[in-house]
């Protein structure tokens, strides 16, 4: 006996490549379809709509076959109410738990499509019904993701069945430049100045009309010399938020102190000797002054990224980890915790710069939608494929050296600043 | 003025991501486009059409969509006889001659398609008309490619302007297990063993049904330790042609000569010493002996890789680098001469498989049409992106160490067969 | 005015390469040398001696270069005992604070010179006086390391001004093997499965004299399909203690669960799809369960390397991270606890594998004395190189595939074993 | 019976690392030794003079051990003159022929030791005796080196025997910057900036002094976007030679013919699709107007690397290579002309810069004595690893982005050239 459903497609999915993934998955899944109806958006702005009937021989492959198909945004005709079971327990979900993707997300509850708050991929989803107010009002209901780890018992979770839709990332209709959409690869044979020149210009887009810029940085933007650049443009006002490691702030705090990270002389190349105390006599010196911020305060440390981040206020993260020296006060060293911590800083970001660093890039990537900008540059073509493949809509990957990217990043941002500042005091001066 | 073409395209053109494919290229080089007619292939086994006109806003912008278009297999509407200009001069070729995709190709001569000769990209293609022949009867007219060096004076060749059409791979209907479709990334996060094993399976079956397999070699091979299994895989009859280099042979008869491959013994690990000479030496036996047929017929070399090559008859080429010491006196020296005989090698192929090298594997891959199987082992990620990039239909891209990699696939190779042989034996006996 | 100091030098100091690094040091670092007597080791086995004075233009240099030439075994010329400062607060310590090699490092205290407990890198050297005891006897003194974190109030932790001798490693007087001798770099041009065959003898023997034998282990090593080796090697009792992440156990147990890793089938390779949710599902059964053992107990995990850790009672630490999703309740999610733990698991180990996981081998890296074997696998060049970095006096460093490596080496250690057996009862039906 | 013979080391042997090498290799090999008389050098710019006794069980093992010394700067005790064989026939070289260092290397003919010149690996050795010349006086005696293929019947070739010494590189006296010391490994961790700063400043140094610059440039400088800063260092009169393939002048050349690379605007970012044809134009271009030189003389090629090149005369050699499309008239095809046309470059430079290419730097590096500086730049630190091993004295290695590395470079260059020129003015004004 055949298990069949049928299932709509609506949008640029032929461009995006969605119905090309859908007729692929049910034919690698070993199922069939037919389509019942098509129609193709006759010009590049109108949308294409699909309706197919999935058949497979057995119940399970069906399901992983409308598993994938919800996944690339298909929804079951007729959908009914999204399907809620309480948790049992603290941390407990229901069998068959529904979890999230990073799209854009809505659940069919009470008849009406609620768009689900706080996108994260991984998660539950949660659904706190309206309750009648004591003002004879009435709330409206809320769905949302949640951790596994942060689910309480009593909360209404959805399962995987029914009443749930998605929306993955659409081609944009304009071309993207440098940021492009979806691309899972990463070409090394693009040319260097060009892209960063994009990212910069992006960059002051965001920070001009009132975007959220986070940076992610690993200790490598210290080692390779790229601190000074990263503090100027912390400085100028271009990063709201700083998600790095115990590491990272370790080596700034160090060419502080003493003018070199992990014990070479960043500017003069001078006493490259391996063994050097430097870092770890770093940490002392700023668990004797109590932390990061007092150490500011009284005038220990005067320059760097951190000093930067402390006198302009940047959100900041130190995220623990188990190879950690230290460490320093500042560093948050349990990884749930450090994990809410950087879930805030990633539901506010419009645009995140993942700078030579995987764990932290990683970290951060798990709470992005799938709608926020991600720019990845790394040395290893590895860590870059493996940072885009988390489908970010509008993705720039560049396998080039940190240590160089920084500066003429910050040169282009800087610059660009200076000449729109020069623009328009000319048109102001022409008033 | 805007300038418009009516193209069509027909196939799996949905679920090969054709469709997709044309709808970007316009979008992204700046035109626009009307679906003018579009038949959707109801089930998975049913082809879709698709007509559409696409529009410009000057001539050269239409010209580049059309040229992105024709290389996903779209054809123009009511095409005319291919454009033919015989060429000035040897190695001069008209301008706007059209230049060759990997993909089966058929040009429209005399109001009928032909199908097009040793496919191969970047090319020039050549027709040659039907002659009258002496009895009255006429040659059937053909076309074929011509690298640009091999153009000669008079050569008609085709322009870009019209009737030709090329038939990009489709994605095969059922599933391809290790040979993905089109895959341009590579995946670290593979089941190694379980890939050889559908590696073997494929080698096997191609060789069971007197198909050519291609070994392409880096001296990777043999600095790993793992000639002795590729030489197994010779001596059973597995490899139909080898492609490899000076490096590879010379390390390969140093192992013969001396038991060492760049002066370490690759058993015991003993003397792995920089500076030995092993392989000048080497070199300077075969140029002695008169070449590595002639050392093996004096019984110096007596055994390894080109040992067996040379007793099994197999096809070999050694195509010189300048990077190459030496070189052996079988090396071909001149890159053009070299790259005929890879060719013809290339193109006798139904499988190649490409072991831990670069160079030789680019070469070869540029004489491989798109159907050919290709399988790429690298333990650099770069190295396996760039080769699967050059658009093979059915292909493995591996990222795994070269030296545990021939040894686990001379074995399940060598045991799928004995298990067939012993299968046989078994159903002849129950005869 | 310049400034001088004296100090000694004896060992193998040639052929271990201490004495070209000491007078590079000096030269480097901008001093000079008078070697004031200098005994060469006439024959290979016998030691060498050297006093030299190491002048300087100002105090800060000559203490770089004194610094330099501590670490490389060099002792003052009529040391004094260590100075000893109580910590002024928990985690505080004094300023000139000694910081470890992980070399094996001894205290001149009141006299005479104690060998320092536990040794790993970057730690304070913290001395416990001997105290009269009750009985009219005496305790005797103690030094040992601690990290910063554990340093509490009143620990009498040693400066760097003297009384402080370090051994670095020696060149074995016998050849190494695969085992190379403080070896920095990693050549990929090392036959792989002879390699291989060392280590399967290096780690029988470790488990056949008792030893301990610790595997670091990262994801990769499931999703590569070598999971199942790991797991023969641990039934057989060749690991004593796992290191590992949220994420190995993760996909472990997802395997024992679905039969899958990131949600593809390691044996047939079907459903290599994205976005499988496989792994939270699995996380959200051991969470249901109370923990791995319990879901071990309960008959949920029935197979795999967390399967048979608990079964064969394998001291298993799972130190999580940022990155990880759940985690599962077995996991240490503070990255003070599980360095702690780690700590314990390194301190006992006589050979450590470290197999594809950079962040979990750096973490135990950083707790291991130059004297345990390491044997560091990795895909990844630049992993290899920054783990063999740290300074093993033995170590292997291996660029290879791991979903080769794991079960190649199970075969050798098991047939290995085999052998052994087998020549045992062969020697026993003689007698 | 043992068999034993006397060497002779001198020089910075000890902070060289020569003697720790000579003690290892005896060790390493099976051999023991005696030091007979040992003078350390007192200071730092004193040499040391070691003389010891080798022994070991058989003769094949003492010559091993010997040729080990040999490479490493040892000599016999009580040498013989070389031993002169006539080569037996072209390119054949008699047994135990001696196989040529990268180091400054003499032979002892008829008493005198004589410099060899063209000092190249992996050569043969060959002496031309003195003769009597008509007026009565008499030609010196020469010595140098010749590729195998190039031998020809009657040349008097040096076997092992005796005879030949060489001088390995010792430590500079004063540290080296950027340039370190026969360093094998290379460090990512390096500021990027500063050590580009020290390139930059070297290569002005080798230009003001008159030096030969000679850049191995490969297709990334195009792609990445880095050829109109090459093109800048050329026109500024900075590069001498350049050895590179017929990649890189066809993508340098498509970029001045179509704007594109890869067909790629590489300003813009525009029209990054696959397929484009532009290289196979562009050489098709080349080849009509007959030669690169032919087609800037036309006006079709107006600026670009190689516009730059042919009209500062710089000594350009296009090596080809099997991967080659066309290619251009001006490549050399055959290997061996080609690897003759590097070597003559070669051994004019006073420094080279290998730039992203792994191929062509391996053929520069191959002709290269161990006394010329080189840098060598890839994203890859695989290739960066490998270029540095061949052994120069005084290397500088950098895994970078390529297409930030060159504008960098020039920049640096460039203003540098023009701080100094304004110095001059200053001085100049001042008198």
């Amino acid at each position: 006996m055949t298990h069949s459903r049928t299932v709509e497609l609506e949008g640029h999915i032929i461009d995006s490549g969605t119905l090309q993934r859908c007729f692929g998955a049910v034919m690698d899944l070993g199922g069939s379809f037919d389509v019942e109806e098509f129609d193709v958006g006759k010009h590049e702005t109108e949308v294409s709509y699909c309706r197919l009937t999935v058949t497979a021989d057995d119940a399970e492959t069906l399901r992983a076959i409308l598993h994938e198909l919800h996944q690339n945004g298909a929804v079951l005709e007729n959908p009914s109410d999204v399907e809620l079971v309480a948790a049992p327990a603290d941390r407990v979900v229901p069998p068959n738990f529904y979890t999230t993707t990073n799209h854009p997300t809505e659940v069919l509850y009470d008849g009406e499509w609620i768009e689900v708050e706080r996108i994260e991929m991984d998660c539950a989803l949660v659904v706190e019904p309206g309750e009648e107010s004591r003002e004879g009002g009435s709330d409206r209901p809320r769905a949302y993701t949640k951790v596994l780890n942060a689910v309480e018992k009593g909360d209404l979770v959805a399962t995987d069945r029914s009443g749930i839709r998605v929306r993955p990332p659409e081609r944009p209709r304009s071309g993207g430049g440098a940021f492009g959409f979806m691309q899972g690869g990463v070409s090394a044979e693009r040319p260097s100045e060009s892209t960063i020149r994009e990212v910069a210009e992006e960059l002051r887009e965001v920070n001009e009309t009132g975007g959220n810029v986070m940076v992610v940085a690993g200790p490598a933007v210290i080692h390779s010399g790229a601190g000074d650049a990263l503090a100027d443009l912390v400085e100028a006002g271009y990063v709201d938020a700083l998600s790095a490691g115990n590491g990272f702030a370790t080596h700034d705090l160090e060419r502080s102190l003493y003018g070199t990270s992990l014990g070479m002389n960043v500017e003069t190349l001078e006493h490259p000797r391996k063994g050097h105390k430097h870092h770890i006599w770093t940490i002392s010196e700023i668990i004797r002054a109590g932390g990061i911020a007092a150490a500011v305060d009284e005038g220990i440390i005067t320059d760097g990224v951190m000093y930067q981040c402390v006198e302009n206020d940047v959100d900041t993260v130190l995220a623990g980890s188990i190879r950690d020296d230290g460490p320093l006060p500042d560093t948050i060293t349990d990884a749930i915790e450090a994990q809410n911590a950087i879930r805030e800083q990633a539901h506010e970001a419009d645009i995140v710069l993942m700078l030579a660093t995987l764990l932290h890039s990683v970290a951060v990537g798990n709470c992005l939608p799938s709608t926020t900008k991600t720019v990845c540059v790394d040395i290893n073509p590895a860590t870059v494929t493996q940072l885009l493949d988390r489908g970010s809509a509008q993705a720039v990957g560049m396998v080039t050296d940190i240590g160089t990217f920084v500066p003429t990043l910050a040169e282009y941002v800087l610059e660009g600043a200076a000449e729109s500042e020069s623009a328009r005091a000319d048109t102001a001066d022409d008033a």
